[in-house]
């Protein structure tokens, strides 16, 4: 909040396509869609008639003994495009609730099968997966958790992929993952107390968009099914196309035992998620009342019509204008782009992307990779300058990234990336970088 | 869900006023407001017109360093209307996550004081704040809780308020809430480890509309700040109306260090939901960013354009309709015809009202206040006998409870109240009650 004194927050009109207005009319790309929910654009014409159209007829009703066809419809084609096997569908309404739901729900299903030693779960180390207090304990990033440890669960960590830092100096796509070995000594150690190892698929976003390869995932599927563990995909941020297929499960090859969505699952529209399990854990919970092996966890607005109306429409967005295919050509053409701007340049550690999903990882010195010390908040300031030429970027510490609404075009792409070079050749001339050529123990090796 | 298997559930087609509209064109009154979320009635005018217009604005935008009138308007209104002192407002999505970020604010507001061992929360038995792991950590209901123990925090719990079956043998209202003593008993213990103390103010709603007076929550102030221990006042249940007032903390004439609120914030439409606190727990994260004070909750679509728009809306109907003053008639006459139909009736321990909350108490046996046994699911035969009826009834075990939209007309409250008791009617003459004639302790007294 005190960063306000000096840098007000900007006050937003409205919205159209990738673009937001200030009260002022300024202009900024969204090029983060709002904290990766935007799909199809803001105040998109077919999303927002559906929505007012739903609130005409039915806003919401209580989900317990009723139902809608807007729920109905979006449980049934959910489980028809998730990877075989995930057949049920359970509401709630924000993603870190749909990962409360998953352990939960994880945790209530051993305790049927009568295995009372699982109580633990386990995590990557750099894992973000919302900040209620169950999905704050199996995150991995200090920023959020560090406060308050005193209340989170005892989680297993294992140390998680870093293709940029790679500690076995493998290169991603054609390595044989190695380092899901630290993962599998957990396993070996602690299998017994374990009831699920939950993974963000692919990118693990929060920790600065960390990619990594498939052939990880199926790895730990194969461990999962070994050590009879459960495996949770949170697709919260990777979910809906952002990896470059609908699901980055997909990419694996493999069903997870519970797959939590939100996000973009309302194109950005409302809060609303979704945890899809197994006709076999289902079963677990499937008996009569009074054996009160029934899953409860409700929030009110569970399977709200609204919500799941403007789901609804978002996945007849993704049919009828072939999204998933009509994105691989923009994001063929993005990283061309980018990486023509920012792969040879000085303090750009590496230009990554998975999907419509693109980083730029600032680094001192880009041979021994040496990071920014966080405290120079040097993404924020690029995000600054960023803003002043009406691009919105979001930086996670030295990273800055691009996950745009899927609506942009080949130009606007290039604009984007244009003026995030041009920001951060200003950061460059700025006094930060400057300081960096004093105090960087590589000395001042990437000037060139 | 294997209740299914008899009784489907019901596809609700549309809602108009306090009714809900199956596939087959069937009329349902929504007696308990979708669970308690509806204020204005289903498809309100007023409500849908304000959120239609917004959705081709401005959907949703980042609300970090971004914000927009209908979030800056709706903080501003909540903070003027709510209890004196309560300036600041903190945005989340749904009731539990309102909790979490009450319990995380008070914790770590405490570890920035330098007070490590403040390191638990003191709730009441009985209590419901929720299902996500914090928030079902304060809770005390144990069809919530109990399979889930392994993964709560150890909660310091203090017997609540029973005024039904009040253990010194008082009357609420005239009493001196010698029930304090309980809380009272655990704060001599343990205040040194205590944080907050949390409550659902007048009404512990989950655990079955349990009512209890405002002197409870006076008393319950003093000792919050005798001993420097925040009060959280949970009001997602009660606030906006439901028990007379406009917030239940103001008919004891207290301010809460945290109220949270949610459900009818949105008038049952959106999933929304605000933690209002004081300026001085605000002090104490305000800070230069590298000392890293900030209190870090997010959720993707928090201050959610949509849901905000619609808020302020129903805050203006408020205004506009005086609504307050309005419900204020029909709760008088709600409460004389409920008495008139349920006071004497065998197997009805009780009808008690607070505001616009209604609940008729289930018993064996009416002198000693024997309950039914949960198994029996006494409540639930009713509720379906009530469906056939045309009247959504959504029992809490052996309660059966009216907590209707306030558009509801004092011939509809007749309505409502006669289906409920033909419907009991119904379940007496039917083989429910006949075995409790038998099996019951107290003999067949109750037969008149």
């Amino acid at each position: 909040m005190k960063d306000y004194e000096d840098f007000p927050p900007i006050v937003i009109k409205r919205g159209k396509g990738i673009y937001l207005y200030d009260e002022n009319g300024k202009q900024y790309i969204d090029a983060v869609s709002s904290w990766w929910v935007n799909l199809f654009g803001h105040a998109n014409e077919r999303i927002s008639s559906a929505l007012a159209d739903q609130a005409f007829q039915l806003e919401h009703a209580i989900f317990a003994n009723f139902t809608h066809e807007p729920a109905i419809f979006l449980a049934e084609k959910l489980a028809e495009i998730t990877p075989d096997g995930l057949n049920k569908v359970f509401f709630a309404d924000n993603g870190s609730s749909a990962i409360e739901v998953a352990l939960k729900m994880s945790f209530q299903y051993h305790m049927q099968k009568n295995r009372p030693k699982k109580k633990r779960f386990l995590a990557l180390t750099d894992a973000y997966h919302g900040e209620t207090l169950g999905a704050l304990s199996v995150g991995g990033v200090d920023l959020y958790n560090e406060v308050f440890q005193p209340l989170l669960l005892d989680t297993i960590r294992a140390q998680g992929p870093d293709c940029f830092r790679c500690p076995f100096n493998e290169e991603p796509g054609s390595c044989n993952t190695p380092c899901i070995t630290y993962v599998e000594e957990q396993l070996k150690r602690h299998h017994e107390e374990i009831t699920a190892i939950i993974i963000e698929p692919l990118i693990q976003a929060a920790a600065g968009m960390k990619m990594y390869p498939s052939a990880y995932l199926r790895r730990l599927k194969e461990l999962c099914v070994q050590y009879d563990i459960h495996l949770i995909a949170d697709e919260v941020a990777v979910g809906f196309g952002r990896t470059g297929t609908m699901f980055a499960c997909e990419q694996a090859g493999i069903t997870p035992d519970f797959l939590c969505l939100s996000k973009g699952l309302t194109g950005g529209y409302l809060p609303l998620s979704v945890v899809l399990t197994t006709d076999e854990v289902y079963e677990a919970f499937y008996d009569d009342y009074g054996t009160m092996k029934a899953f409860l966890h409700s929030h009110s607005y569970t399977g709200n019509a609204l919500a799941c109306r403007v789901a609804l429409e978002v996945l007849q967005i993704f049919a009828d204008e072939h999204v998933i295919e009509q994105n691989r050509e923009k994001s063929n053409f993005m990283k061309e782009y980018a990486a023509s701007v920012f792969q040879h340049q000085p303090y750009i550690g590496e230009y990554r992307q998975t999907g419509m999903v693109g980083a730029i990882e600032l680094v001192i010195n880009k041979e021994t990779k040496e990071p920014f010390p966080s405290e120079e908040r040097v993404g924020y300031q690029i995000y600054k300058l960023a803003l002043e030429k009406g691009l919105l970027l979001r930086p996670l510490g030295n990273i800055l990234y691009f996950m745009p609404p899927y609506v942009i075009t080949k130009e606007e792409i290039k604009t984007m990336i244009d003026l995030a070079n041009e920001a951060i050749q200003q950061w460059k001339q700025g006094g930060s970088s400057r300081v960096y050529l004093i105090n960087s123990k590589s000395g001042g090796s990437e000037v060139e």
